[in-house]
């Protein structure tokens, strides 16, 4: 059997590795544009912030791993031009490759918003895009001169890297056209939280100031806001991503924002899977189509074309976006739906906020921790906001846990949890805070 | 409505305050023969480890909130003699107290092991149990000059007492009978690395060793094994608790090894119900009577007795028995039953231990993390025990949930769980262990 991947990030080289787990015999190559082979993009801004020593640490495996380990013929630097399916062959630019299933692992790109004179992106040395290794390198060279840096866009990329480039030491500004930050993971009070914290530490976050123009004059960047001119030393647009579908589409696959995938992670052809942030998930708590893009995702997705091609019964289950960041001292979780997204819907969703400390009262050292949860009238809940100096990882994977064991929230308030002073309360946070949440549903009964 | 509690630690001060929350115009009354109020004795070894400054601060609330917020009569130093259920009177030293519910809420009382001299326990001024904070006073205090201390019993308390005179200076030596250690939270490999870590801080744990007498000669303690006479400074004994349910039983109250509660908390009596370490529990896993004895455990016994009186459906669940500890670096987490007490119980479990990381590989700062999973050969989890210097809680909360939940191996394996470098790998280290469990299974099906 030949199988071809297209694309050498997370989600590729899982399907690949997996793949050649159950299928020994399996002729497996992986096609890649960029020079490198798996890195973890994630890791970008916490190179760039200095908390990883060196770019190539995050490299994965090590190339002679694909070929004399894995059995994994990998070509990097080989972009393909096009997907022939009735000839079964991936067209690269100098060569045809044959396969019998194919597996798209297209990945991303960064969204260029209608600023004029974005593109000057393309061959600036001050304004950037995050995406690649190679765009991360670009931005580390620069920052080690630089002294005043914007970014734009207060989404999850932009605050890790306003943090890693403040932890350089270097005037950081963000802007952001809407009234919040990290919409899709935060309601606005929660993202305030963030955003106080961050600014205390000196980033200065201004909200709802749209940049009109930007140029680079060889010099500095130039950035246009309702405001008037301001001049940096170096700018990174970080504005989201949009599925990398261009090879499906053309190919006359099934799409929509992204891939149209099955449970199966299957596309509209049968030979033909596709994983990771070029393809469409479900969303556990809407029922929708969303892009999840998160590493955890593509990694989970990877793993289910391996066992669908090698005839196993794994299926992609719809997705809680099970999520999480360090922004300075921060750490910053989400599952499910925010309040905004829930609104949205029209699913009748009702919210608490709780306070808690993650260390009983008597136990030095404990940090206050800011639950939020959205639930319905009846108790289910539709997802959950943590934001804390520690203990957020392990809260919000519970949350997750019980949503995606359909858990409500008198199971929460219920539930046992491990306790020792120096680690944890004799009631977890998340048990109060669910509390809390019960009440709101009493209450709102009760005034119906 | 006149309701009695008789304990005030932390079973009996939460059915307490919980009553009053749901109704309002009860006469509450906590009766508690130490002088305290309640205060965490799960706290109790890390004052004595200069962890928490003062044993002050371990009391939960201050007096004055009994009676001026909480509205409870709190008679401290008051011991009840006997219970008359006939007349609904709780007879006291001086007094009779009148009931129209009571609770029992007795808590326990330190093993004295069947050693030669054990009783000297009572007057001598350097052999000590460790129960109560007036114990823990006195530990304290002997500690201040002792260099060499012997702790006999190698469970959790004594674990905990050995870390806590090591970090005050003083040499410290562990003896336990048994061939292992905190054998209700470990297997042997598993209780193995702790031993190891404890000793390569110089912590000397011998196991297999009884100690047949024992003796304060008005300077040293002498303590006799197989191998010879060995001297002391101080010495503590640490070999369990039994639930105190001395006036249940002589009340005429259904007893076992606890006292016998259905899962409303009620007693054999309607009137009486009963929380926290005096009474028995249902294991989750085996289906048996156990006596949990986890402070968690008392929290939540006492919320339901609080639904339950005041009319709402709230029922005690068979406990999982979440537990975690913290000594010197090390976290150590269980839940379920060990793979020793599950062969115990017939329940044909099969292991598996795996040895994981807490972060991705190229960040530093990760730790390993050992998960021994503990399920049977159709991937139902019977138990999980977790050792790490970081990461412990999280993983064994949400493997508790997923019990709670009644997911399986293949649950774990799949489930989502929030991602970023500094925090989290991209799959944890849970899913890897589930993972190699169900190998396992598959393995052992192959074999039949």
């Amino acid at each position: 059997m030949q199988i071809v991947v297209i694309g050498g990030g997370a989600a590729g080289t899982t399907a690949a590795l997996e793949i050649r787990k159950k299928m020994r015999d399996a002729s497996i190559t992986i096609i890649e544009s960029q020079k490198y082979s798996e890195y973890s993009p994630c890791a970008l801004p916490f190179v760039v912030g200095g908390h990883i020593a060196q770019f190539k640490d995050i490299l994965i495996h090590s190339d002679s791993f694909y070929s004399t380990i894995a059995k994994i013929d990998l070509r990097l630097e080989t972009t393909v031009s096009s997907i022939d399916r009735e000839a079964k062959e991936v067209i690269c630019d100098k060569e045809r490759v044959a396969y019998d299933k194919l597996v798209l692992a297209t990945g991303s790109y960064p969204f260029r918003p209608p600023i004029k004179g974005i593109d000057a992106i393309d061959t600036s040395e001050r304004i950037f895009l995050l995406k690649s290794i190679d765009d991360a390198k670009r931005v580390d060279a620069c920052a080690s001169t630089a002294k005043r840096a914007l970014i734009v866009g207060a989404g999850l990329v932009g605050m890790e890297m306003a943090v890693a480039l403040w932890e350089r030491g270097i005037s950081v500004t963000v802007l952001e056209a809407l009234p919040t930050a990290m919409p899709q993971m935060l309601d606005p009070d929660m993202g305030k939280i963030v955003i106080e914290h961050l600014r205390s530490l000196g980033i200065d976050i201004r909200l709802k100031i749209p940049v009109e123009e930007i140029a680079d004059n060889g010099k500095e960047v130039k950035v246009t806001t309702e405001e008037g001119i301001l001049t940096y030393d170096m700018c990174i647009i970080a504005c989201g991503v949009r599925a990398n579908m261009r090879l499906a589409s053309s190919a006359g696959l099934s799409v929509g924002n992204g891939i149209i995938v099955s449970d199966t992670m299957v596309t509209s052809d049968p030979d033909i899977y596709a994983c990771g942030d070029c393809c469409e998930s479900v969303c556990a708590v809407t029922g929708k189509s969303i892009l999840s893009q998160l590493g955890s995702t593509a990694v989970r997705q990877a793993k289910v074309v391996a066992s669908q091609m090698a005839g196993g019964l794994k299926r992609f289950r719809p997705t809680f976006n099970t999520s999480i960041t360090q922004l300075c001292n921060l750490h910053i979780a989400s599952v499910g739906a925010t309040l905004t997204q829930a609104n949205i819907n029209n699913m009748g969703a009702l919210s608490s906020r709780f306070k808690g400390s993650t260390l009983p009262d008597y136990y030095p050292g404990g940090n206050d921790i800011f639950i939020k949860l959205i639930f319905t009238e009846d108790k289910k809940i539709i997802g959950g906001q943590i934001i804390g100096e520690q203990g957020v990882l392990d809260r919000i994977n519970v949350l997750s846990t019980v949503m995606q064991l359909d858990g409500d929230l008198d199971f929460i308030y219920n539930m046992e949890t491990a306790y020792t002073p120096p680690l944890s309360p004799t009631i977890d946070p998340l048990s109060w805070a669910a509390e809390m949440a019960i009440k709101k549903c009493e209450k709102h009964h009760k005034k119906r």
